[in-house]
């Protein structure tokens, strides 16, 4: 038996889900979730599956050609599909701030996210004593006026070397050369900390103790070319008061950045995230 | 063109979206929501659809023959369907506590609520004028040793010759006579004043007060024969503090009893909620 | 007996606590509730007190006049003070969108809002039929090029001649003219239908959906000359997915802006608002 | 200079703020937090103050002096108080669920919580390798029929040798002996993982879970003889659905338990929670 998910794009059109979900009956599938969502203003279709097969009926390799060849072609669809049981590579970046690392290595370590992770890319030394305590690699990349130019191109090697299907931005506070942008479409993900698109940029915490607002929050989002400014994945929000100072908003903050960058990149790892004209439809 | 409604649950098996959704497409139905849900311990399908079909190619009732004969036999399906364009009917039960009407009540107004109201039942005459005030009919049914009997059975009957589909207990403190509750099984939408389990039966702010919980909540369920025991169909919840007074636990629940009231409310007219082993369903 | 409350703003100075409620403990006065904050960076001070006093023993014009000449003069004291058995007068202007209308009046006449209404303002005649219904006075003040002169000058004659306290925008689409501003500073109390600073000016809800947020919100906020840039003083979320249409985002947030705006109103009628560099500190 | 934190309870009286400010002004003491509350139904005063003084003048231990005989006998108070330069030792009681344990020593490395923690005791030898990573010094100890009086024996006299000021149970499945909740009344936290009074016992997911709940907790307190009847601390909620499973709920409730245990310790340390029939006054 084997396990796969499918996420599906195409035009909305009558008849898709009994297209697909007929085919997967043909095959002798058995579908375990199915979600489906139309954005009805934009005439577009988002489905996601995931279905078991009889590894002695048919290959993976075989399903996956079939399925391009009837419905993804018959329905124009642009799709994505993995086999569940293969374990996907993320690389973290992160700068000074490490409750997010600790965060993330935590649950990775504990078996809560189901990823491989090669190493992890800082321009702060400091974090190779995090990285040696959970035993993952680690690699410094200085980036100044000197070292800019080859530590992004070190970057980029290391993720295609140790083919890294996604990376994860842990308050990682440097840009991300354009080329691994273009490279990592829709794979990169961060946490900004501030409800966006309010308190864009740096210091939002700054910010909104200036504003003095009631609320605070934190987004995660893909990272686009243009900053704090792609497609939203994931927010949550805690309430403060005037009697919180800027210190005890970043600590309150931080609890929310956990929490909502690790849902983030939960909700990735399972495929539940597709992406439309800067937005995300999540299914879960 | 005519817009149906159709709410679906049955044991789970291989092919059934594939039937039901190729069945629609064979009828040039089109499919505008659908959702599905197994529970694969107890190996449960349910699903909820709305679709669009021509009334020059076939009638509701030719759909709704042809549906219970074809996918409803094959997989024994128990379902419920409704034209989206008749309006339910829907009474209201009130006693002392006000709020939940005056919010019901302007939401009908409004027309945030797609029904008809054909009348309020309260034990409490001072209902009278906020019926009058929204022109609703006004019914006085007063709940004493000899009033017991004959009120209750002055409630069924006007229940049936008004031909009720469903109703709303917006903080009616008697109980529901048992021929009722059975002849409107899971059509009678009551709010209770508590997160329950926690704090079931009466003055649950007290009694929240007492133990010094610091969070209160609300809960809309199906009244069954056990009270406060009903499938619960939405929660909601709020900070407390411990300088909050039982009147401020009071003042702060109204608000919380009002949306999560209205929220139930609407998912049952929209027929979002199944039930199933004494818990909800919600498609939303 | 009388029962007054005193919000208080002064320089930080070490004795300020000490000296206020011995006064208040010399005059024989009973403290019920007090609050203080106090700003180190800014150096500032906030206190509010309820205190109980014996009317054989001195007025409240004489406790107001004793205060005066002591504490406040020496520790250079701006103050604010109410007896709170005199009910203040809050007038309400509205545009089109009416739910807040309706829960204002609601919580007024079940005695939840301390305050007299003596009128409602409304650009928009249907307005009318909820005032009468509420038994609330009604003015209708159109603005366009012709009427809008007359109109704001009718409006302040109003707001003066019925000694309005303060004023709430229930949802009022029309800019309030800046001798108002200037007449009824950090006394006007507005609701905006977003998460400010986020998607400030028209159409919020349309901005949320387009930008592809999970949370929405609402804001109040005094009214200064600057739009929807003033003192905030309350903010509400709630969550939202990809599937919710422009539509339901407008039907969720009626409910946030109704609970933020109300929460807000209750606030300032308390005297538990005190605005300082164009924030606010809510003792609550 | 020298801080202290003070937390006082007393019968509500006339004149106690006056006293007890006019007292540290006296003393030439700044007051940076003040706090108060009175249970009005019980006539009982709390006051939480932060206040500094000049040790040139006169030390820690002669100020408490002077207000033991000076506020403390006038007004019968009964108080805590302490330098707040002085670590307070804390001991983390865990079993197999590690996610709290994780957490806690994440906050306690980073210097989030200001503490310093003796040591961990555990019945399960696994955790062994946590207090390693984090350097912490560990003991084991069995519960079974055979060691658990030597155990609990052991238990104490770590207690007693390490001068620990507090307990925190991480989610530790063990009953804590009656002599060391004697001892340590009011000083183990425990985190119950949900909504008290609902679910208290063992499972409480599983029985969420049954009862089909649309929102879970996790509730904070102070460990009493009496199982999960304690005094509530902090409480934390979050939405599940119909969807969820039950290891999808413990999953969830993994992050609420993480942050609501963290926040009562951070409160506790700070001497922010008043313990009062079995409730708590919290000032934060």
């Amino acid at each position: 038996m084997y396990l796969i998910t499918v996420s599906i794009q195409c035009p909305d059109k009558k008849g898709i889900i009994s297209e697909v979900t007929s085919f997967i009956y043909k095959m002798k599938g058995n579908i375990l979730y199915i979600d489906q969502y139309v954005d009805r203003e934009n005439k577009a279709f988002f489905m996601r599956l995931e279905a078991e097969f009889d590894d002695k009926l048919h290959s993976y390799d075989s399903f996956i050609d079939a399925f391009s060849k009837g419905p993804c072609k018959k329905f124009k669809i642009s799709w994505k599909h993995r086999l569940n049981s293969v374990k996907q590579k993320m690389a973290i970046f992160v700068s000074k701030h490490d409750h997010c690392l600790y965060d993330l290595l935590g649950r990775y370590k504990s078996g809560e996210l189901d990823v491989e992770i090669p190493f992890i890319i800082s321009n702060h030394i400091e974090a190779k004593k995090i990285a040696d305590t959970f035993k993952v690699d680690f690699y410094h990349t200085t980036i100044d006026s000197h070292t800019k130019e080859s530590s992004e191109k070190k970057q980029l090697e290391l993720l295609i070397k140790h083919k890294i299907d996604f990376l994860v931005l842990a308050r990682y506070m440097q840009i991300i050369p354009e080329k691994i942008i273009e490279k990592f479409k829709n794979k990169i993900i961060n946490i900004h900390h501030s409800f966006l698109p309010a308190f864009p940029g740096a210091k939002p915490y700054h910010s909104a103790f200036e504003r003095g607002v009631k609320i605070i929050g934190a987004t995660s989002h893909y990272d686009t070319k243009e900053l704090d400014a792609g497609p939203i994945i994931e927010q949550g929000v805690t309430q403060v008061t005037h009697s919180h100072s800027v210190d005890e908003l970043v600590s309150k903050g931080k609890d929310l950045e956990k929490i909502v960058l690790s849902n983030a990149v939960k909700n990735h790892i399972q495929q539940k995230v597709m992406v439309y004209k800067n937005k995300t439809v999540i299914f879960n």
